[in-house]
């Protein structure tokens, strides 16, 4: 028995999110329908980070075990052409038996991409939220510092949350703009369901006028989610990836891909 | 009677081309009847540059004739309305009647994007070619010098290319490199069909090795579509679209949009 990480990208919009659901298109279905072919039995794979429906990841990394006996290009190019257009795995490599893609990782980096012009995008629909009235960069980011550091995120939990804990510590927030577009990135040892897609719902309100930057300290204390701005829509997040003990030597190649987007590399080096 | 000139973006993938097709989705189709619910009555569109089945654009633009009065708005966002998610109308403006889309542009501008690297990308399929194999920017760059300029283009013209006269002045060859993207910017007063596609295809037989530079040269003086390289798949192409006399005071939306696709502004301003 051998154990498999793998690390995929996938257009999150051909997809009812990460998860198995019956009778919907979901990532995993599709992956383990494609490892199936090759491992030649039936595979069963664990993720770093659950996305949602129609949220993108870029280094989005699985584990599974098999008993085939394959070399690495199998696992990538192999199950490549039994993937759909909108999955493609990156790199394969062999872990330790106790390597989990999930409890193994030590943080994981989100991105958010923003438009912000008067007029909605036909190129990036679904793939960059929509923002169309001016945005102050200056105040998001004053915003975002009061987000920094370890706190009860309950103000930015969607109410279906199964954590049972809310506190977690985020350990870096930028926002950044590059043309028409603004980007969140966000790092944190975890996140909370739609944590990421409330706090830019919340700082696009500051950037917008309607709040001031201090009032993100008040939301993450009054731990009020009805306080706090609407989820933003899926369509402009990025699961950029978790991150391992560099001991582990896996590939980052998804913080190499992160510059395909607009926001480049941003501090996420 | 009022002409009516509009800025377009969309995304190829949802259309068999520009040009109305029987019982096949195209951008024109889409975009009269739009049209029409904010007219009420039908209207016909013409544009600056027909674009192939998978082809996006940034900044295509067309005209036609209307007896509504309607504001500016209207035609943006009104309009949006009707459209589906990939194409977006980006700004409208009343034209004199003897504006004409196609005729009035003195050029037209076309960006391919390339990511070179070994696996296929999953959140860039059908948005960007792809290239597997090693390739040299310098010498690929060499070559594009070779094609810049007031040639008979033959050689990189489709079987069906209907034009009568195979003379483009190519102004502008720009090949750049961004991460694991190339991209070709190309400027010239028209392309013949595939041009674009069939230069890319070329130029990537150089720059992985397989042809010296000088070898572009010897294409354009044979004038033989069987000897250059195969056409190159529309994933990657988009028109950024046509210039106009400065006079006409038309929005150049499709270049400030260029940034957000890698290579950014590349040297297009």
């Amino acid at each position: 028995m051998k154990r498999i990480a793998l690390g995929l990208e996938y257009d999150g919009r051909s997809f009812h999110g990460w998860q198995r659901q019956k009778g919907l298109p979901s990532v995993q279905m599709v992956l383990e329908e494609a490892l199936f072919r090759i491992a030649g039995h039936s595979v069963n794979v664990r993720c770093a980070g659950r996305t949602d429906a129609g949220v993108h990841a870029l280094g989005q990394v699985v584990h599974f075990d098999t008993l085939a006996n394959r070399p690495e290009t199998a696992w990538v190019r192999g199950v490549n052409s039994f993937l759909p257009a909108s999955v493609a795995v990156r790199w394969s490599r062999e872990v330790s038996d106790d390597f989990h893609a999930r409890y193994a990782a030590k943080s994981r980096r989100y991105r958010y991409l923003l438009l912000n012009r008067g007029e909605r995008s036909g190129l990036w629909a679904g793939r960059a939220g929509w923002f169309h009235r001016p945005l102050c960069l200056e105040v998001m980011q004053k915003a975002a510092e009061f987000l920094v550091g370890e706190h009860n995120f309950s103000a930015f939990r969607a109410a279906e949350c199964q954590a049972k804990n809310p506190v977690r510590n985020l350990t870096h927030a930028e926002i950044g703009q590059e043309g028409d577009f603004f980007f969140f990135d966000f790092e944190a040892n975890a996140f909370l369901q739609h944590m990421v897609r409330n706090m830019v719902g919340s700082l696009v309100y500051v950037g917008k006028g309607a709040w001031m930057p201090e009032y993100l300290h008040e939301l993450l204390l009054a731990g009020d989610r009805t306080l706090a701005a609407p989820t933003f829509p899926p369509d402009g997040l990025y699961f950029l990836g978790p991150s391992y003990d560099s001991a582990l030597q896996l590939p980052m190649a998804a913080l190499s891909d992160a510059h395909t987007l607009p926001g480049g590399l941003s501090k996420l080096r």
